[in-house]
């Protein structure tokens, strides 16, 4: 029993039918995937099967040159047939990426990672984030305008992983949760002067300002949000009690008591990490204490080449353990570490829920291919998250020696 | 004003004269510890005293040969010299040594680490922990009598970090809620299967099996350690329940819910972590999990050649990202991390206490030199930890994409 197809084969080329080493390429692909629950119907109608396990979901090839694209290099042209449309899928997008990757998981945990995943992992370049590619990337990702993220954001414009302490509470609920998750595991006491690296559209800046009494020196690259930050600071009356400026990490000076990123070290270059440490060393004082929010993974692969692509050029989710750079040399014990790995799922399903309910503005601002990429990568971010290809660390860390440190971290949870 | 000596200098070579180059020595070693407050005595009452700062210890070299050792390789002969009495300190030893690892952290922060403890670390050979090796090691320590640890460790013979939610908790306490603290990481449920490696006096196995109804399964490689597990676990009836194994970590086998590690990853040898990875692997379910919890450190340096001598051959404590081995490849991601470092000083507080208390019966079972060993090892220990020195990592894990999380840590504190 066939699935209804979201769009059936049409077009000159699509008339062609299949020829046997094509439908054993189709094979040969669902067996390098672990043979997943996931059926291939080529652009002739013709069908594939996995073997040993029921389908649950359909890859359609809408056309022909999108099955020899996906054999030459499936970790880039998936993402690209599927925006074009000449791949398409019946089912939950994000529960069949998912689904492939726990099948690629358990292979590899079995047999290695094969070799056609090595080769096409070792021939992308490591990125390089100097200042001014680090400008070039923000701009491509931050810079899409304030409007198309106020559509399916929350209202305080986090575009970070949430915090669900509750699995039923709202995004709202939840992105509040964070903050004070965040501010709780930092300790903070009225008129501290807290730094924050890479503030987004505010958020936390300002949710620290108003409920925690502190004063935060917030530094930023993105025009568009830091004009987003000062306008809203002018309105809510924060102005005295946050200062926005537009300057890299590598530019942050001044003394602080505590130092805060959420969401920043993903686009910094783990070649970087050492000399974040020194400045994270430079701007604290002797009680000197902060947390790092970042994705990452534990393994340590680039990002797939579509990501890297079409969505975060130069960004690179961390090990733990490459995460240490920030702190071994600078000075720095670790105090806490808690994996949000569920938490970034949750979020993502909030956001992919409103970014399909405003679907139609989307299109309207930018156009189907937008809407597209936008869909794939919200999808594929969550089915990363949920098989554990992603996971979400933030880290407490305070200054090596400190004898001042709470007995338990029972506070957090008062 | 000279605070009074521990023991005053006498015999031949002491009535000796300093010569302007030994008071030039002991200035430039003060000098080389960043001027800690601390007054050198010499062998003819003589002293030097640390620029800038007021003495709050005296450290009185009782013979020539000691000053002139502590020169050439002051990480090996401050602990040595002590033990022999040829160097005796005036004042409260733990913060004697705290006070100069601070200053030396400092100084290091500032300069970088000085040449001549550069030297030092790097003529020092990896330890070798092979399985011939490992048995050595143990029985060196942990066969030194269970009478001689029963005098000193709380009534269920932990001799590992405790955990005091509450500062004011007594030792026994402290180890049940460390105990109890795993349990909860864990999630143990009735009936479930654990694998404990490296299982000591059994304190744990014994309350896991008795407080949450699962079986355990421990490992451990010292006879006497197991000799007295063995008649515990049937003098309580807990026989049924836990299983003892003599048989290092390597020769692991079964099928297993939960694997769970306290204090044994300091003698497993970091060139094994990934080797003991794959033990967790192969004997871990699906929905299986664990905890690792071991001494650590920030940098990943060796350990002093005293302690390594003396104490610990073939120990290391692992840095976090050193710790991180244990996961990446078996296929397993870090959940939560806690650093426990003011509980290990607040242990070794209770545990010198209780020492102390004792001196004359551990003197009568050893010697004078024991008793000074171990004090100048509890001491130097609490010293480290106050320090930051060294670390305690308590390390949670489960299968990488493992769905059924508790959607927060707030469990653990109810």
């Amino acid at each position: 029993m066939a699935a209804p197809l979201e769009k059936q084969p049409a077009g000159s080329t699509n008339t062609l039918s299949t020829v046997p080493l094509e439908r054993r390429l189709a094979r040969w692909m669902l067996q390098q995937l672990g043979e997943p629950p996931v059926r291939f119907v080529l652009w002739d109608g013709s069908v594939v099967l996995p073997q040993g396990s029921k389908a649950c979901f359909d890859v359609v090839f809408q056309r022909r040159p999108a099955l020899w694209r996906l054999v030459a290099n499936p970790l880039l042209h998936f993402g690209e047939d599927y925006v074009r449309g000449d791949i398409t899928v019946v089912g939950d997008l994000a529960a069949l990426i998912e689904t492939i990757y726990r099948g690629l998981e358990l292979r590899r945990i079995r047999e290695g990672r094969p070799a056609w995943q090595r080769l096409l992992l070792r021939v992308r370049s490591a990125p390089s984030n100097d200042p001014r590619r680090s400008r070039h990337n923000v701009h491509h990702h931050y810079d899409l305008g304030n409007d198309f993220y106020r559509l399916w954001l929350d209202e305080e414009m986090v575009y970070t992983c949430a915090y669900y302490p509750r699995p039923g509470m709202d995004l709202e609920a939840a992105q509040r949760a964070k903050m004070d998750h965040v501010a709780a595991k930092l300790r903070l006491q009225p008129g501290e002067r807290v730094v924050e690296a890479g503030c987004g559209w505010g958020g936390l800046s300002r949710h620290l300002a108003r409920h925690y009494g502190v004063h935060v020196t917030a530094y930023n690259i993105s025009k568009e949000q830091l004009a987003y930050c000062r306008e809203r600071a002018r309105e809510e009356g924060l102005e005295d009690r946050i200062e926005y400026v537009e300057a890299d990490w590598r530019e942050i000076h001044g003394q602080f008591d505590v130092f805060v990123s959420v969401g920043m070290l993903e686009h910094v270059g783990r070649e970087n990490y050492a000399a974040l440490g020194e400045v994270m060393n430079r701007v604290l004082g002797p009680d000197g204490r902060g947390l790092i929010h970042s994705i990452g993974q534990d393994r340590g692969e680039p990002l797939g080449p579509w990501i890297q692509k079409y969505i975060f050029p130069g960004a690179y989710p961390p090990t733990l353990a490459e995460m240490m750079d920030l702190f071994r040399d600078s000075g720095f014990s670790v105090e806490d570490v808690e994996n949000l790995r569920l938490h970034y799922a949750r979020t993502l399903e909030h956001w992919i829920e409103r970014f399909e309910a405003h679907a139609d503005e989307v299109r309207a601002m930018f156009d189907e291919t937008f809407v597209r990429t936008w869909r794939f990568y919200l999808n594929g971010s969550l089915a990363n998250f949920r098989a554990g290809s992603l996971q979400l660390f933030q880290v407490v860390f305070h200054r090596r020696g400190q004898m001042e440190l709470p007995w338990s971290r029972a506070h957090l949870y008062e």
